[in-house]
């Protein structure tokens, strides 16, 4: 018989399968780290013994969050420089606090920082891109949350990789002492972009995350200034460039994709690349609004990532679905397309799909991870519910979460972290940043 | 002697006044309903007796927020049509309910949902424009927040004014139950739009608004649809047609103001007539992107409104300064305009200027009225703090205010509503949707 370690029982169940309507009064039998099962209302429950329960009454219970995009230790710059043009904010700003402070110790700290703003906002998958990724890697198995972890490449010093010439070496190592050493943590390559990284750098990284089985993350095609650097250095816009050194392919995940000709979607759509959508980023940064609703139409899989807290600056992905949705109408002209159930899949197995993880993560289905969140819904901002997906969308925040599973493992029950020490976290991240102010 | 009722201490003080910075470990004095003092941390307070303390250590103690355009008992429509076309959106969903279900019961109730939202996320001061607006004036009498209620004026048959020709009779009658009857709300009128009021009924309630020297709020190049109907009409663009019937003055509010050439935001200017900006709304409608960054070189006072629930859907200001922020670095491909500072000024000082409140509200100074809100930093998104602008702008969400002070009353003390009970709104509000959905 069935004896499940813990159940989530009198929620609205939103399985996100598509075409499954949300059930209601559900309970959902987690064992170990899988769902084992759905109790509809009228269903018999057995008495099962020593079980853990969480309450979902008046709540919604749905898959956690998939956070397809971002740099989770940035949370130390937080603040540090807002409303600046872009290259004095990188270059005079981001680069240089980077090179002084970024260490396995800071990095570490800010990565906690980082899981617990996460778990607090519903977020039980994480694809990182970074330096010092041992340390985020630690960071993340502590927190207990599923994640990418892609070690940083990029053709010039950089934190943790004063020589270039080692980057691909580094990652390779990385990926060596991280893979299959846990079950929440897989690691890979993170190239920054194809301005900063060269072609010989490219085709390398990708045939190692071949080797391994493993995605490559790169920044694409961001700005309008980095298209027009392509171009000038290859002759030919970014996706073009990339198709011909033969790197479009299921294993790349394009980030940002915010400047794309017709021709590029086609390219991308045509080869099964992953695109990670940053609306927020690409608005405070000023990059420009990607073309989501057509790649969508497309047949592009495209997840959502909240990027770094140095450009957002906040890692709330709820936020991130409701300015996905409003953005793309605003720039179509077009209140239709990019509505709340398509957000929501962004948010959520579509961006399982980008991270290779759809198999394992994304809705709620038997034998799937307990990647599990539920949401309160006695608030004044989330009545009436006519439609949980348009109150997930547009009227909820992070701070709606009530408890996050990963795994099959609680790390927030009734907004208190049963993982991590918050207060301990933030008192090293204020510490650290009291170094970065002065 | 100063002898207040109450003491906020302990907090980082933003007075928003111009050229003031953060006072850190501030206590703040009340008295009545107005601001008594403020004390740096070296002064020597004196030994207050009974007095009421909130203690905001760690928190930002700051002016309360203005939301300066809202119809508020639409929480009652929250997520029942989304992702439309507009005009299927309006005239399929959004008039056909309010024609059926509002009344002085519906409204009242729904317009307590959206003041118990708006008091959890930090607005003390809203400008309402609706109908049954007895009700809406009676909820937020009861649930204490400032307001100014303006009646809903259009030349067809409207909810609560089934004969058009009485919607100016009904606006005055209204204007006369309220003026000076409370010293936290004051009537007004608020004209649905150039291309559903006939310029007659626009000269008549600007009349009527200036004999009791109240703003007229209007609807104003909300959709290219509306301009274009406009101009077919009268022959000329609408803030230009508005020039001609006399209507730009200082008593004028001009909301959304989305579609806008040089002239006439030279001209709206150069008349200081007021304009509220809502970002989210005009994403989520499509209605396009305003020229907000520059209306205010121009000098134009720009206050940010969250509209209603049925085309947001929340009513978080928060939420709301982010979305200005970040919408219009990328409307112009410029990160560096509506910075944090300008759109934190915009849901303050400028919101209450706009509104014609400035010298009672919008910053913390002696004299002024005691609209106060704190929020709690210590929570992992909030950390660390190196700008407490950006922080409240870019990271902050309503669901971080932690007490609300109105008038010198204390309206949530730690997340807890002292004057209203929610369980009975949102219950109520739950069975009136019951009939909605049916």
């Amino acid at each position: 018989m069935l004896q499940p370690d813990l159940i989530i029982q009198g929620g609205t169940l939103l399985t996100l399968v598509e075409g499954e309507k949300p059930l209601l009064h559900a309970t959902l039998l987690i064992q170990g780290d899988r769902i084992a099962g759905v109790l509809a209302p009228g269903e018999e429950r057995p008495p099962f013994k020593g079980v853990q329960v969480l309450d979902a009454t008046d709540s919604i219970v749905m898959p956690g969050l998939v956070n397809a995009h971002g740099h989770t230790a940035m949370t130390l710059f937080r603040g540090l420089a807002d409303d600046l043009p872009l290259k004095q904010w990188l270059f005079e700003k981001i680069f240089p606090a980077e090179a002084k402070h970024l260490s396995e110790e800071t990095v570490y700290w800010g990565a906690l920082l980082g899981c617990l703003e996460m778990i607090a906002s519903g977020t039980t998958t994480v694809s990182d891109g970074y330096f010092f990724q041992d340390a985020t890697a630690r960071a993340f198995q502590k927190a207990g949350l599923r994640a990418l972890i892609a070690q940083g490449v990029i053709d010039f010093p950089a934190p943790g990789v004063p020589d270039p010439a080692q980057n691909l070496a580094v990652g390779k190592a990385f990926i060596e002492r991280w893979n299959h050493a846990s079950d929440l943590i897989r690691p890979g390559l993170f190239c920054h972009s194809l301005t900063t990284c060269s072609d010989k750098t490219l085709q390398e990284a990708m045939a190692l995350s071949q080797e391994f089985s493993l995605p490559l993350q790169v920044h694409l095609s961001e700005t309008e200034e980095e298209v027009e650097e392509v171009i000038r250095r290859s002759g030919e816009r970014p996706v073009l460039h990339l198709a011909h050194l033969g790197l479009l392919n299921e294993s790349l995940i394009g980030v940002h994709a915010v400047h794309l000709e017709d021709e590029e979607i086609e390219l991308l759509a045509r080869n099964r690349v992953g695109i990670v959508h940053s609306p927020e980023s690409n608005m405070k940064l000023a990059s420009g609004m990607a073309r989501v609703s057509e790649m969508v139409k497309k047949g592009i899989v495209l997840g959502l990532g909240t990027d770094g807290c140095a450009s957002n600056n906040n890692l709330d992905l709820f936020k991130e679905m409701d300015t996905a949705a409003k953005l793309s109408k605003v720039a179509t002209l077009d209140p239709v397309n990019m509505g709340a159930a398509t957000v929501l899949r962004m948010a959520t197995v579509w961006g399982a799909k980008v991270l290779g993880l759809e198999k394992q993560i994304g809705t709620i289905e038997v034998g799937k991870k307990a990647d599990i969140i539920t949401m309160d819904l006695r608030k004044p901002h989330l009545v009436p519910l006519y439609n949980p997906m348009s109150t997930i969308v547009y009227s909820a925040s992070g701070s709606d979460v009530k408890d996050v599973i990963v795994n099959g493992r609680v790390l927030m029950k009734d907004r208190t972290f049963t993982a991590l020490d918050a207060e301990e976290v933030m008192a090293r991240v204020r510490e650290i940043s009291d170094r970065i102010r002065a």
